[in-house]
């Protein structure tokens, strides 16, 4: 069946149920940034098939809004299908917002799936429709009605995450949590994000692209964790655990025809930011909820004792796999034939051979050259290249170990490099290390912190457009809620910087058309003096691979500067070399030199 | 008459209006900074003098809180008294609020004048009461009808501020102010603010404390301007001139009952920030309101070119001013006796011969040794000091030239100093050279930037407890929002840096019964580079005085900082020089010399 047949199909059914105008947004029930193959809903109806994306379809007409990175392959994916392209942030390209407004019409009504929008979301919709007085549908799903053959719903299995690596128990958690319900005078709490699901529950699963997680929704009260969920991924054990902790298993979509049974005198904790739309309107208006983060966002952020030391494993099997890649890479670039997506392939096998490996952590960036100046290329067999002396190989990858996930960036000199890429280089390692030395005072957030990494680029009038870093989930979203490096206050996102939290430095620079420089490391809030000024804190790089030297120009770098670098290198080698045979540790010691 | 028979004079009162409870806080109708001696309930309540501090009469007890700088000397002032000193940020210390809610019992009756309590902390009580099913009166001024003798409102003369020092008439900022009152479809926009009607109106005056401003309120519709004021303090050439602009005047406080009278079909443009409780609630509840900034704060914070020209001229003035007080400080110190308050004296005669000097900008800390180790330092005859080699002495003060205001600090060596306090000085003034050269791109925040002046005295685990700078008004608010330099996110007040604005950048190191240091420049921000990654911005210092040479350790300096200090002092002598004599032009030359 061909994209223009399925838009028809569409229509009909949209006529049936009398809604004049149809959205479909990229997105599962749970706000995931993968989605299983059976949420594929808007690839399905548009046949675009990249990450992110949005299509609406009136009785008319039908536009899809992607963004910068999906122009080229959106167009190409849309010919032969009445589809417009709507180029985000293009001059003279509405907002889908603005087109709401537009294009519906008095009295129309509007209808989505209500379980695949965000709260927020759906309450702008609203607005919108309120204004027209028109109506909202979003309890079909008209995808699901015409979709043949639909992939069915992942029913991967659960696996316990034993307490040696998560630290601490699913009750000791769920204790936390109910204290935050208390303070907040919360009777019941919803989770609908399955990050924060499996975190509580310390289990994991296998219904998401790269991250291990598990669907299901979760209301807890204060004494019962009522938990949605495909029971047939549950093993008895499992089963029999969770009942030992309170936990009450029903239907995964239960949950929808459940919360409009809440009782008017409870009390409900609930996230603006992570609730669907469906579930938030299914609970009565009558219901008092208290509109907070869900206190797992925080609790989870700050990894504890056990997981830091396992997340110190992590990061030293994957900065070991990664010295291997580098040592093989420089020794055979231009000996064998080497592309993007077997040196990918290569940096994972030295991951495997580490034990304990799971899966690629998020999608593998692999890119020589100029694809490197494309942020978010993701090599295909398209358009796969070989590595050739003369440019810049760039790798951000990850590992999901059971001792946690990793997510690195490093670019390579192969062969000999212009001058001007090595001055590219050597700003981003500035940056980087500008950052990651930082000293501050508890109470900062990452908009206090990211001018540091900028300024060595700002100085030189240059810039990267993306964030500085992200939090880090432990086997969860590599994404991780409400910590980050960025310029941009967020409400709700831009948490203080407290001890355990994990968080990704990478600054970069990208030059259409030529190269791309990005070095990524992990690094750990810690607490530092504590004196009558109060408590300062320190952040600690727990990623212990060489910038390589053969890229730097030693010369653009400040005493500061190469203190900081010869002193990284200096840990790099003490961390690293013990794992090493005796060539292996003679490489390397050449690699992490004293400058 | 004491204030305890003050007190029971107000408790009569209270039980007249059926009152439990009663707020006073230190405020005039508009929000200021500073206020005139009619404002001063306060004090005339409890009789404490300080500039910040609220208190609270029940028919049973009286409290004060007041903030730490006015710890001992609230003690001082309360002796003899029922008032209760309450430490505020002292543990086991209740906030107001905590008392509000602790204290009020179920149906009591709240009662405060609105017209001195902002709108938000209004809506604060009034909430705290409702839940207790209470009652507010806020139409009432108790203290008024107490107080025998209150100083009469100020009656000063307005004069206007010519288009040589404005830059941009009246005519057109109304206009502009309208253009936004369009875009947020308002058709009524209240201001409250004086010193945001005094920019509009190009009008300043004398009624406040410091700051030129004129005691009004006004409304603007789209042709009218309704100004409240006093009219004897205007001429008839200012009457004229304004009728000519569509503002129509009418007695000062006629505005509490004219905005009962509003049209049901009007927008309102009002600014939760500015806007008094009083005012706020005479407004129907069916007219609907747009609660932003008002217009006229972003506007004001970015001058006009024939501003910053002007201003230039205000920085020149002050900077001449500065360093003949320092050479003669230099030159005098341990000779004649000086001492804080005849140091600060003598600064303002040099200003005065600049010419066109109005008064001091605000209330001026001229403090020594460990006086300068307090921030809020105020020198009177009780505490001054004599000046006497060996230590420190800091000079926080301003002038208000026809040209700008100006709002600079230096701290200078008298003789040889103790090492300790060469180090805090010269960690200072890398902290202040830091931020001055920051180079950052369009839509920085000074959240953003905070972290550059903190830095270098983060690393050492030192800090210093107040915000790094302030926006700076035109013969206005010495501290004029909405954008400066603080770590904090504060809604509606952390605006992105944009062209024309001055703000200070004020470091410091303060060691408890020995010393302090600040130096405090004001910098203009200016458009730099604009290239493919956007519109790059940098800060220009405008204030030019050396940072004492005699305080600095140079082997401190790393190259960078030498060449920041090296070019400011270059800047220094280049632009102040022209303006001395021979032997002055020696001088400085020495105190700017390369180091």
């Amino acid at each position: 069946m061909g994209i223009q047949e399925r838009i028809l199909m569409l229509r009909k059914q949209m006529k049936n149920h009398s809604i004049d105008m149809y959205i479909v947004p990229t997105a599962d029930f749970h706000q995931s940034e993968y989605v299983g193959e059976y949420f594929k809903a808007r690839k399905f109806i548009t046949g675009f098939s990249g990450s992110a994306g949005t299509a609406v379809i009136t009785l008319e007409e039908a536009r899809l809004w992607v963004d910068g990175r999906y122009f080229i392959q959106a167009a190409e994916q849309l010919k032969g299908t009445e589809i417009q392209l709507m180029k985000m942030g293009q001059k003279n390209v509405p907002t889908l917002d603005a087109y709401l407004e537009e294009a519906l019409q008095n009295g129309q009504t509007l209808g989505f799936d209500g379980r695949v929008v965000s709260m927020g979301n759906g309450q702008k919709y609203s607005k919108i429709v309120e204004n027209k007085q028109g109506k909202i549908v979003y309890d079909i799903d008209l995808i699901g009605e015409i979709w043949e053959n639909r992939p069915s719903l992942s029913k991967e299995p659960v696996f316990v995450l034993e307490e040696k690596y998560a630290g601490e128990s699913a009750k000791s958690k769920l204790y936390r949590i109910r204290e935050v319900m208390r303070e907040h005078g919360a009777t019941m709490h919803i989770l609908t994000t399955l990050d924060d699901i499996c975190w509580t529950l310390n289990i994991r699963g296998n219904d998401i692209e790269f991250f291990p997680l598990v669907l299901s929704y979760a209301i807890i009260t204060m004494n019962e964790m009522h938990l949605y969920i495909d029971e047939a991924k549950l093993s008895d054990e499992i089963k029999e655990s969770m009942k030992a902790d309170g936990i009450v298993l029903h239907e995964y979509n239960a949950i929808y025809e459940d919360v409009k049974q809440i009782d008017v005198k409870e009390t409900i904790l609930i996230d603006p930011m992570c609730l669907n739309y469906a579930i938030y309107s299914n609970i009565s208006d009558s219901i008092k909820k208290i509109e907070k983060r869900n206190p797992e966002v925080l609790f989870k952020a700050m990894k504890n004792s056990t997981e830091v030391g396992n997340i110190r494993v992590a990061q030293i099997k994957d900065s070991i796999a990664h010295i291997k890649f580098m040592k093989w890479l420089k020794e055979n670039v231009g000996k064998i034939t080497i592309t993007e997506m077997s040196a990918s392939d290569k940096l994972d096998e030295f991951r495997a051979e580490m034990g304990n490996f799971i899966r690629p952590s998020f999608e593998p960036i692999s890119s020589y050259g100029e694809h490197a100046a494309l942020c978010h290329y993701t090599s295909s067999p398209e358009t796969d290249v070989q590595l050739k002396k003369g440019n810049i190989f760039l790798t951000d990858t990850g590992a999901g170990f059971y001792e946690g996930s990793t997510d690195i960036t490093r670019a390579y000199a192969l062969g000999e490099i212009p001058e001007n890429v090595k001055e590219d280089f050597t700003v981003v390692a500035m940056c980087n290390l500008e950052l990651s030395n930082a000293k501050f005072m508890e109470g900062c957030t990452g908009v206090n912190l990211d001018i540091l990494a900028r300024k060595p680029l700002w100085e030189r009038n240059k810039d990267y457009n993306h964030g500085t870093g992200h939090g880090m989930g432990y086997l969860l979203n590599i994404h991780e809620d409400p910590a980050n490096f960025q310029s941009k206050y967020r409400e709700g996102n831009t948490a203080v910087l407290q001890e355990g939290m994990i968080l990704t430095v990478e600054p970069g620079v990208y030059i259409e058309g030529s190269h791309g420089v990005r070095l990524e490391n992990e690094v750990l809030v810690r607490k530092g003096e504590k004196n009558e000024y109060g408590q300062f804190m320190y952040l600690e790089t727990i990623t212990y691979i060489p910038f390589d030297l053969d890229a730097i120009k030693p010369e653009m770098l400040t005493e500061e500067y190469r203190g900081y670098l010869n002193a990284y290198h200096k840990t790099v080698y003490e961390k690293v070399s013990p794992y090493l045979n005796e060539e292996e540790k003679q490489w390397l010691k050449k690699y992490t030199r004293e400058i």
